[in-house]
């Protein structure tokens, strides 16, 4: 009683916090920290709306296991009310290792530490603060659980992970052909032999859900413009390392993200989690708007993009852009700019955008027939899903500044 | 100013009618008729929303016009505020045409018409006494006027009548998966060499728009429940025919439908149209109810299963149902029923249900590059489209009384 | 998990029934019946979208109840299993007495008899064929079970009747400042000394339903269009009446509903009330079809107006029309139409539209405030309701035929 | 047509532009700026997804402008492009003044000084820079335009502002009872007499709109959770301000907001406004961040309350907090954190939280009734309005630190 919690959420309605040790978990400053972390990194200077949250995103995937945990308690399929608690905790957590703008500066915080690695470590401190009472959370977290199926649901093709996140996505860019019907996908799913499976009559709800994916990967997450702010929020950051390895004295602050960045890190110690814990968004927005000012005529050139939305030009096509074309904008560049040909390549550089649907060699959406067999959702007589979803769409962009 | 009226739509939010002549055609008994037939025939019996009317149809889809129209002006496409009036009248009553639940009883109730030859004939009929008001509308209808556009907004692959039933179809039924991002179609339309063609980055909405219409396709429309009581509803009439051949005297009713269900019409006479015209659901529902107490066993079950709500049972499955199969449940049924062999075939009987997304052959979605070429979405690389939507998927049902 | 049925809601998203004697009402006649029950009456000739039928209602009111239950059972509430049981199965049947036309045609098909006298009837019926079963939901519905509570969820100011009805007619019909926030009511309420109460912080919740209640009377339900329309149904079976006993032969038709209204009821018989439960709208409007035809200009003029939209004009104001007025309007009527005044009476009427949003003097909404009292809403120190609300509003209108 | 430009925008669906004029206000850095300024300040404390940008709003109030001027001209008001577009800029620009947490810090950072102020002087400035294309908008927006209409669409009791923030401040936070019908109410818009009026009919509309705003008040921007993150930002700032008197040397740091905050300004000069130009949350997030560990205790304490969420209490009541209460609850703190007196002051303090909801003697919405006279919405015979929600209410609060 004491605990219970209600949180207005535009996405799933209501959503109910009614256990004191979620609620602390929910209330420990690394949690609340993921407040100041936006979701969707820079997509919102093409959708306005995209400013939710990661500590949203992670309170509805938690609504969303509860509600799965629900579903599949009324068919029969069994399990504890600890085994509840520590789904809940697992997937509460499951994003918390994630730095300033998450996925578009993932690794590049902390040089080569991924957010799950880094998940982990906080979510071990964690426990350890808490007398172990994560421990069983984590073992969902690391797949070692026995119960297979609870860690599916954290993390797996169709986990309530990628269910909030499409949704919420969806939602809050206002794109609403994204939207996926996960309500309907919940109503589906069931355990077989351990595993998460999903009911024969919901094959369609499931190839809309990968069309929708594939629409929100190529509309949304790698929309030629989002991708020139995130890729330009990158070259920040590399440049600045190299103004750094280069002695430059006003480069780094006095801060956090700074220590992060530029400090001569062999391993990840506690001190260091700490100094991470405290990072978020506005860390290196206003980094951003320092450096803005730079002598460095590059580093300011792309801080000013950025905040001003003076973005850099982005051509995704295809085939792979020419050594020469590449040659050709910085020479232009360099030319235009009066700055180095070297110092030119942070202002006009290649890359590729992979978009993996669905594979089916590392992780699978397995289907319960009416029949009793189960089987892999590839090899479902369907045109739209076999032999095409499978293969990773790759396409490759050329990123450039143009005064 | 006097002819402005503002009609609540949930869909669309707000649908106006500032046009006097639009007023009076939407005021006529024939078009106020459609507000009695279901735009989804059968389908409440599975989702109990889907209860909407054509007339909201009709008006939704004249919305839509309204709004594809604004956006082609913007772009700068011409058209005289004549041909602006006609698109929006051709697309209010191309659905005129429909009887007493509409697709389901699609050229049953006038043996050999489909709505579209009656939509026109009615049009005809109404252009009479409207002293050639609708001439261009018809001529837009018929696809013979120059500007082919505005057809092609009226009957495509893309048009407005599709984008509003599927929004529509999708919104009261609570199928939200199957919701397309109309306002985003509209928005990618404009005209090219007198055609109408969706600007290249509308591709993703247009896949989108495919997998969309395939799930509404499987998921409700051909719903094997729907088809249960759709296929009842086609038998009940063949039965009463093959009773009025066989000269039952109580099977014709002193009404509109029986005139025309049992009449001997070579063709369709004015007064039989103006007999079409006063038909909706209820003389259907109104005569099932009176059949329901007819002394012939196989009308009075097939009647009762549909008003009650206890339907025939229906299997679809990939292969043809085998003869063998088919026999057997006919004779189990005359054997149980105690009923003769000949008399089971209208409570055992088979059917295909059919789904073609996208015919390439006879219909296009033309798409416009960036590089000024126009293609037809098949020819795009897209997996999801080349090869595999534009074969049409065909399952087979058998569907069977089980007392 | 046999009876495990899920069934789609644009409203409230899913609704699951996982109960064999609730799937077993829900199957029965009595009950499908309600799917030709149109919830609004002739609401769609205003709102197109208002056409959801009484059984989507009632299967609506049914899953609030279902969300009820749950939050008071997690608040500590106890209940039991048969209790929860009996609760659903008394919503889902509250509304089974409806007729055609429901409210609209409240107390004239069965003459004198409320709605819910005939679902207590038909509820009793169903519990005898069901051998007792429904015992426990009768006293429930009749308030005679000792847990107050599941009375007052059923029948309150705040059921989950009124809250479902709001909802979806708010949803269906697009207005959508009609919509209340019900998933937050029920997260309010709980339980206090046996009776259903508001927690305080629900205030504003409780306010903003009454107020959109109100916007729904006189938007929606008494809007002057709608109030037309019922009232042309309710003077159509008045004339029909009269024909009859002026013993016109051609009135009465072989139908249930010609037996009921012309039949000379001292009390409704078994016999009869089978009858009744087969009624619904497609009777009426199959009726009023033919009686378009009918000599008697009087009926004849009403069942067009009503069938082709062509409907009465109607003026709403603060004070009550002057005997003046009518009497001039039915002499105009009488000139115009070649009519005897006394017809004429038929085709100018005057009548009241009444709103008491919530009358504290025989139900109430009880707030438990944070220091454990409890006090009626009308004592909170709401401007908005105190001594405002609570007076019912009356309006006054003359309805009238304009050729 | 190369000005076209389209924002999905979740709350209207799509927004375009299609002015090269408005586009480059839309792209100035100072219009960008609202990006990264929050429009609910500390809300999202509560509700999680009130995370919105003030950018976001004037996109949307703009969107709002174009469709109430579209409805105006269908009704036959004239007005020319150049003011329609001087109208679109006035309110693109409305709120272009607002600071770091806009109304939470209202004349805190530049002291004295309101947003409308300094979006005058901003809208002065680009004025200047852009050789003078926003004379009429400035005109419109300080209300000395002759059209009166235009520039109470921006700034009166029902301009497209308000209809855009309660509507988006309700979808975002989820609150959907405080849903308004902002579609409605402009269709109900007209003018008469050079003055914006609001038709008879959308009375209930209106009604409904002042309640929602009400609900909006007390359930969000003035819930007392909102009530005490925003009070304990205020505290910050004025804590630090006072250490700052106190030749504190650490707290200023050597950026925009230290200048602005700490300088001794008698005037705003045209250097400082470029400060203020470039100051957003994020200056406020990494100021807080930074003083969170400072040896001033107090400080350290409120910006520790405020980054990790563990928030001062917060008790609302009708009436004033008496100073016993305070000095009590002063006198705890100091004694249990060690504190001087004084120093308590700044963890425990009293304030009002006011609501005025329509106050008739400075502004009106005006209703034209259907007999041509003109009259203010306080004169209505509605029970909800007359008398009653005119009145401001005021509640009264104590915050306090409990550690």
């Amino acid at each position: 009683m004491s605990y219970r919690k209600i949180i207005n959420d535009p996405v799933h309605g209501f959503i109910t916090i009614n256990d004191p040790l979620i609620y602390e978990i929910l209330s420990h400053p690394w949690f609340q920290r993921l407040r100041r972390i936006n979701q969707m990194a820079m997509s919102y200077l093409v959708y306005p709306g995209a400013v939710h949250s990661r500590l949203h995103h992670a309170l509805g995937a938690y609504h969303l296991m509860h509600n799965a945990l629900y579903e599949l308690r009324e068919k029969g399929i069994s399990f504890t009310a600890e085994e509840e608690q520590a789904a809940k905790i697992a997937i509460l957590l499951h994003d918390v290792g994630h730095g300033p703008f998450s996925h578009a500066l993932e690794s590049m915080v902390v040089r080569g530490l991924e957010h799950e690695t880094l998940s982990l470590m906080i979510m071990e401190e964690l426990n350890h603060s808490l007398g172990g009472k994560l421990t069983m959370a984590i073992e969902i977290f690391r797949n070692i659980y026995p119960k297979k199926f609870l860690h599916q649901l954290i993390s797996g093709q169709l986990d309530v992970d990628r269910m909030d996140y499409l949704t919420r996505d969806s939602f809050f860019s206002g794109v609403i052909e994204g939207m996926i019907g996960c309500d309907r996908i919940i109503k589906m799913l069931t355990v077989h032999n351990g595993e998460l499976v999903v009911e024969e009559k919901g094959i369609y709800t499931i190839e809309e859900f990968l069309v929708s994916r594939r629409l929100m990967y190529w509309q949304v997450y790698q929309h030629k413009t989002v991708l020139s702010a995130e890729m330009t929020l990158v070259k920040i950051l590399e440049r600045a390392s190299l103004l750094h390895q280069r002695n430059d004295k006003q480069i780094a602050q006095d801060d956090g993200l700074s220590k992060l960045l530029f400090g001569n890190m062999s391993a990840l110690g506690r001190e260091d989690l700490e100094l991470f814990c405290k990072l978020d968004d506005s860390d290196v927005i206003s980094i951003i708007k320092k450096w803005r000012n730079h002598p460095d005529k590059v580093l300011s050139i792309l801080c000013t993009a950025l905040l001003d939305r003076k973005l850099l030009k982005l051509r995704l096509q295809n085939d792979p852009i020419t050594p020469n074309e590449l040659q050709e904008k910085r020479a232009a560049i360099a030319h235009s700019s009066s700055l180095p040909l070297e110092d030119a390549a942070f202002l006009a550089f290649t890359g590729e955008a992979e978009n993996s649907l669905y594979n089916p060699d590392n992780e699978r959406i397995n289907i319960l027939f009416k029949d009793g067999r189960v089987r892999d959702i590839s090899q479902v007589d369907s045109p739209l899903i076999h032999q095409n979803l499978s293969h990773p769409v790759k396409k490759f962009y050329i990123c450039f500044y143009q005064p």
